[in-house]
């Protein structure tokens, strides 16, 4: 159950409400609490953007209109998530205080610039950030109609100023205890002579200094820096907050994979995870983006395994992505509800109402220019909002995910920068969400987590491309197959440690040689014209971009390669390790081995699957099944046993029919 | 009648010309007069980069081979168009003031660097300008064979010095009434907590600042500043010039569009437009260059609605185009009497002899390195010298057009740096072309103008894509179909104002809804495999990129879409507002529809046509026609009526056959 | 015979040993002296990246290592190459000497950053640089296991800072003599203004000065600066090596064509030449790829007309190129061979051991992470270090061209900076190749040569693109042509001298007119979709990119134009000069056109070509012949004569069997 739940037991249905925008425009201030009612929204999150509206000017602050806001919001029913406004310091901020603006990567300290542009390190920063938050939390931090602290906005980006330099500097020291033959060696920089011979000749990575991707080490520890700094920041506006107010849960908006700050670390100094989601709904592969949404709720459920929160979304269009397509009739309802789906408890948009000017005017919202309560948009959402009352009981259930696929942020910044392969793109993302849609098409509940987590209860965990392992997440995996476990890993598995140290003693690393039985020997990168195959019980399938040749040492080997010189040499293998099962994936192929792999897999460990047409998937929350059809056209989808649809009178005995770009809420009758 | 007229009464002919590059060659000097005139040649622009010739050094000046120069090409007959030469400094002055170079939008001061670099605010720059601009005056002002003031060259660029900036300040306070909250209302800068507090917060948007697509208030200001200041330098340098002979007219030569440059701004400060052209002859789409060529002749001449001049234009090939591509044998002459054609009162060519060195040692020119009077490319310069001589009686006549096309740079900058729609490429001028070309292929004479003009003289109104409107130009769109006039507008028309905040209440802005009878819901961006249609009066016409919701009120449904979710919606309209009709396209076709829309407009407004070939235009001065055949083949035009060829003794009955690449200049007989 | 054989008298085969990254793993430095034994090589170059190493701070030096390293591998019969370390500055120097690091072309100067990155220029660093050579010079200067100096590494790059600014300001005093008016000549700067009146006012080309494309003679200047500035310091590093043990020779490694350092230049001042190869083996074009490298090995072959060294290679995969792809079985050997056949007296790596981390860490090396002297990689090194050693009769031995292609780095500078033809690409390199290739797969021996050399003692000249050429240059061909010679040129031929001002009278320049009997008087560009063709002897040849229009005067035409405006002009044309042959080919064909003229030519003057398959080539050194197979299928080559296989025991009558990426190398029977 979700952490805010005695304060508000329903699905969150609503936007980020900017009512600073519209100060001078009295009349549509006191419009929108009521247009909010009709459009059955019961939250918004309120003051995100606020600070040069809360103080306008150095210590003299406003909140007499945001009171007014909140109540106005509460007399119709709707409660505030409240946030810290640092996420867009005000313009006399970073005019007076130059510190507090970032330096970019080509060492240039920015103007005032766009919003998310604040150097986190700045003492100035922090303690201006900290004042207005001390000062919310006491006005605040007692009112019935705040349920959440939404911290800052989708925190990211870096700094390269001297502060952060030596914050850099002392958080190697502290890394390496003070050792640098530690952080030379971690670094390998003997090679090129690019020892380190005082803690001050460190420099963050930047445009005219260590490129990304020549001292990996020195790029990965910064990213690690990075992300620890960010999430120092967001501590110390939680602990300013809670040490007002402790009662109220906080959040922070998180954003697509792959990201550059890790959430993995940051998560946990947060009490609900909560994301924004904008897929590119209508692309032209429109299972691709359904796919990868899925894989995103996942990943953001997994981080804490339990529900989390969409926290921003659009009811139409972006303005910011290559195309604005409109959302075709019954894509904001799947959308919004594919999001309950895979776990989350709330539906909520960026924006309520368009602005007039600047950048997001066209982005889509609640409210378009034309003021109005009414068009296709305000109903769509008026209907998730009706949809979502009737769906109540499904409000904090639980996922019970049987398949646990590994996708590593941190492995996504080693593969990227590593010199090597195909250096044009490492299609790590691609081929993570390649894995994954064969699950998501049978209608098997996924976790999507990190190379950190417990995996014993999972039956399978799947791992690919998981090119940088440390030794103890090398001993994790071991662990797990020893122990029973099946886990499918491929070519360029375990090459590096977290600093980007290869593996001495062959590939993949340390004890993996022993789970997969095998050694990876050397790894070939396929022009985009070349191809080859996989020759597997009798059936051919494609492969492109990578091809390891490997030897066995306990693996059997069930599939070879059909062409080039390394035909006949073993591509697919299966090792009995202990009480477990090790697969290995030794190429990249187009789709169709590894899921035929997982086909067989699925039935052998006894998951539940269902036949299910093309675009179509089915996921679970406890008892309820929501069935999802992402095609332009009605399907009839096999479910065996008796349901009951949660939002109309309806009883569905073995097939449930779903309209175009729909979604069927389902609970099984006992 | 142009003004310069009672000055040199012929269509001008010739080129610059820069004996600065060859004054360490006297034979070349020596032979240059004799050869412009074997070449036809009336008139030379002189002294446009000549400053360090003229001032090798601060304050020492010499004249005494301008001297000598204007009047060796007098004793041939040859005029001088005399310029200032601000536009390239000389290096001493870059480097003894540094303030005269520009800074660039990364906020880096330019070295000497190219040509055009320098600060149109600077008091130094300005100061030493006006000294040499006095000099010049003084000495050439009375000079019987100096027929125009060419100031400076194709004005343009942008500084970000702190000098700018307090310029931008200053012109801000100007425009806002010195009211912050005027202007943060216009910028919508609440959002985001961009809210200026005071003047000295702002920048001009730079790399390291406010990016152009956001705060998108501040950069069309700026845009416009950028306008202002570049005018008012300018008119410092006529000012100067026309205080000490105000009698010769002063024009500067002005560039492709769009610019970042808003002409219709600077136009009013100058005696004659004159402009440089550069089309990209025997690209593979030639009927498309020969439109877009066009397009920009109207535009010129529209400006001030007169002749104009075609100051620069190549004789053979540019050289820094993509393809340096050869003109096709009679593509010189039809390119040069296609200007003509559209109200040019000359042929003017960049340069008369290629220089030996640097940038533009292969750009097209009269004489080649080769030095020689002849040659395929001299006689092609020659012959078309011999047929303005023929063409005189048309010099100085105006062009009367039935129908104008609203383009408006302001609007190209406003669409350019809008967040949504299609963001890879908004379309604008690539839209206005294919309006435009509906008129061309006819042989209809079109006024290319901006927003701020009066219509009432027209029949039909056409404005593709007027996205930014400010009210008082829509009160002129209402006016003029309220008495009358007919008005073709289409999707996205209307949205914002000149400071790109969205009308509310609905699009388009204000009382367009009524003109229109309709709304305009929602937009949908189609990606570029996309495709829908518009069925109209039996025929389906193929629709790409946009396509509009439309709600109609008054307005007729003439056409609706046949495809996707909005299948029979409205997607052309037609609406009889008061005593006038307005139409709208709700969507980009692919040039059918449009095209179809026009013929039925033009055949009901009673404006001629001609059933012309493909490839092939006419256009008219009064009373001469200009037949012109863009092909690589001949053609035979049916011209209804009796004509007289104006270069050779043939009259036409009826039809006139046009070679290949030629254009046939005809008279009416009475 | 090379001028290190007194001291090694057979094929060097090894690798760059970097033993510095390995101290704290003695175990491994233990290890491989014994596997270099195993894998046949004899050869290492040591210390190249050592700095860091050799003196860890300023003035503390410790050679203990480097001295046992050397004695470990003599131990076991493998020579030294002696690197200074100049090329990979320690990070202590870098910080504590601001100097010593470049500022780049946007003025910013560079952080520690990656290795090639120190002033040239520099006096710091050069004293640090002499320091540390002498004392390596002193301490190994005797020791009998160092038979070479390898100087730095693949020197190149720029610096702009003050000290290269007053360095290029002196270098142009120098080259004009103090004059400022000839240096404005040949700039041709009083277009544009841009005259300079102080050698103060002189910047280098950089991103926000004088772009390269614009004062072309500027950047030629400072392009020959550059290479004057990097000889310099080479010169100076050689100087205090030699002033110390003056017998040992010196190299320094070269890079791939084109460079942006004029090797013809720097080449005098070392003792062998020594190159780095790094082909893209088995890219979809591997044919053309094999001519690719074959015209470098040509032409650093060419640069000293001696054997040369094959200083690295990899015997698998980069990781730095777009593609990681595995050498397929015999392509090792294949390409290993083919620098031997090609004038080659080593075939040396990068490197003996993959490094654990940073950027070079997946390069292919002799020995893989697994540690193992075993496995595929292992063997091709192995079995070429045997090939190697039966082959030492070839070592030493010379190549004898009669055919000369000249390539000029300095023509490739002014080509690609020229505006005008086709700006996007001039394809000078890409032209180069193909007019070579007409040769290579004939099996004829080709010198690639620069303009500066002397041409008596070939039969065929060919000159593709020789847009640049100084009149001496002109006189050596005019010479070359009068004596009987036999020429070759192209469209675009002698348009410019060294400073890229044009010759006047008409191209191609001087009295090349003369000796081609014609003039060129306009090129065309065409569109990548334009075609045109040649006629030639009842044939249709296809054209594209270039057309020249060319008036012959004395010249035959041998073949015309197929279509446009220029159809029958001239072509290709033949001229009787003196008592030589002209031939000048107008337009760029695809490669079909100047092949036919090649074999006509090449049976005409007598030179033996080889009647082969597709992919394969034979090149000779001497007595020796190298039959090489680029197919993956084996082929049979018809040799007529009698041959003795040099590695095992066969002769070969008429006939030779090659396997696929095999190669076969032979000796004639007596």
């Amino acid at each position: 159950m979700k952490e805010y739940q005695t304060l508000h037991p329903h699905f969150l249905h609503g936007a980020d409400y900017n009512p600073d925008q519209w100060l001078t425009y009295p009349e549509i201030l006191a419009q929108d609490p009521e247009m909010m009612a009709q459009a059955h929204c019961n939250c918004m999150s309120v003051g995100i953007f606020a600070w040069s509206t809360l103080e306008p000017a150095e210590g003299q602050y406003h909140f007499e209109q945001l009171d007014s806001i909140i109540e106005n919001l509460a007399a119709k029913g709707v409660k505030t998530i409240l946030a810290t406004p640092s996420a867009a310091r005000p313009r006399w901020l970073a005019e007076k205080y130059p510190e507090v603006r970032r330096v970019n990567k080509s060492g240039v300290r920015e103007q005032y610039n766009t919003r998310h542009n604040y150097c986190y390190t700045s003492p100035i920063y922090r303690e201006k950030t900290a004042a207005i938050d001390r000062l919310l939390a006491q006005r605040y931090g007692n009112n019935p109609n705040v349920i959440l602290w939404h911290i800052s906005n989708e925190l990211g980006g870096e700094c390269h100023c001297e502060l952060c330099q030596d914050a850099f500097r002392s958080w190697l020291k502290k890394k390496y205890g003070g050792d640098l033959d530690k952080l030379n060696h971690a670094w390998w920089s003997t090679f090129w002579s690019h020892n380190v011979t005082d803690w001050d000749q460190i420099h963050s990575p930047m445009h005219h200094g260590e490129p990304d991707i020549i001292m990996t080490g020195l790029y990965l520890d910064w990213r690690n820096f990075v992300t620890y700094q960010t999430t120092d920041f967001m501590k110390m506006e939680i602990d300013t907050i809670k040490s007002v107010c402790p009662n109220i849960p906080v959040t922070t908006n998180l954003m697509w994979l792959p990201q550059n700050v890790d959430y993995h670390y940051l998560k946990d100094y947060i009490d609900v995870i909560s994301w924004d989601a904008y897929p590119t709904w209508h692309e032209p592969d429109q299972v691709r983006c359904a796919v990868d949404t899925a894989f995103n709720h996942d990943y953001f459920r997994s981080l804490k395994h339990k529900p989390f929160l969409l926290m921003e979304s659009t009811p139409s269009n972006t303005n910011w992505q290559a195309v604005s397509k409109l959302k075709r009739p019954g894509m904001h309802r799947l959308a919004s509800l594919q999001a309950v789906a895979h776990g989350s408890d709330s539906v909520q948009y960026f924006q309520w109402r368009k602005g007039r000017g600047g950048s997001e005017k066209f982005h889509g919202a609640v409210i378009d220019h034309n003021g109005k309560a009414s068009g296709r948009v305000f109903e769509d959402v008026k209907q998730v909002g009706i949809s979502l009352e009737k769906l109540d009981d499904i409000c904090g259930t639980k996922t019970n995910a049987k398949v646990a696929l590994i996708f590593d942020n941190k492995n996504s910044w080693a593969l990227s920068n590593a010199s090597g392969f195909i250096n044009t793109d490492k299609k790590y993302m691609k081929t993570c969400l390649q894995h994954y849609k064969s699950f998501w098409k049978r209608g098997v509940d996924v976790d999507v987590i990190s190379t950190g987590e417990e995996l014993c209860g999972y039956d399978l965990v799947v791992m690919p491309m998981l090119y940088s392992m440390d030794p103890s997440q090398i001993d994790r995996i071991e662990d797990y197959v020893a122990k029973g476990g099946t886990v499918v890993a491929t070519y360029a598995t375990g090459y590096v440690d977290t600093t980007d140290l290869c593996y001495l003693g062959g590939f993949p690393g340390n004890q993996l040689k022993d789970v997969f039985g095998l050694t990876a020997d050397e790894i070939d990168s396929l022009y985009p014209t070349d191809r080859n195959s996989v020759l597997w019980d009798g059936k051919s399938y494609p492969v492109v971009d990578y091809c390891e040749l490997i030897t066995p040492t306990t693996a059997q080997v069930l599939g070879s390669y059909g062409a080039d010189f390394y035909k006949n040499m073993p591509a697919l293998l299966k090792n009995s390790y202990k009480a477990g099962t090790a697969y290995y994936v030794g190429c990249r192929d187009t789709g169709e081995l590894t899921d035929a792999l997982y086909g067989q897999l699925l039935e052998q460990l006894g998951i539940q699957t269902y036949a299910l047409p093309e675009g179509v998937s089915v996921h679970s929350r406890e008892g309820y099944l929501f069935v999802e059809n992402y095609n332009d056209h009605a399907v009839t989808v096999e479910l065996p046993g008796i349901y009951r649809n949660m939002e109309i009178d309806q009883v569905y005995n073995g097939t449930v029919s779903v309209e175009p770009y729909n979604i069927v809420i389902v609970c099984a009758q006992k």
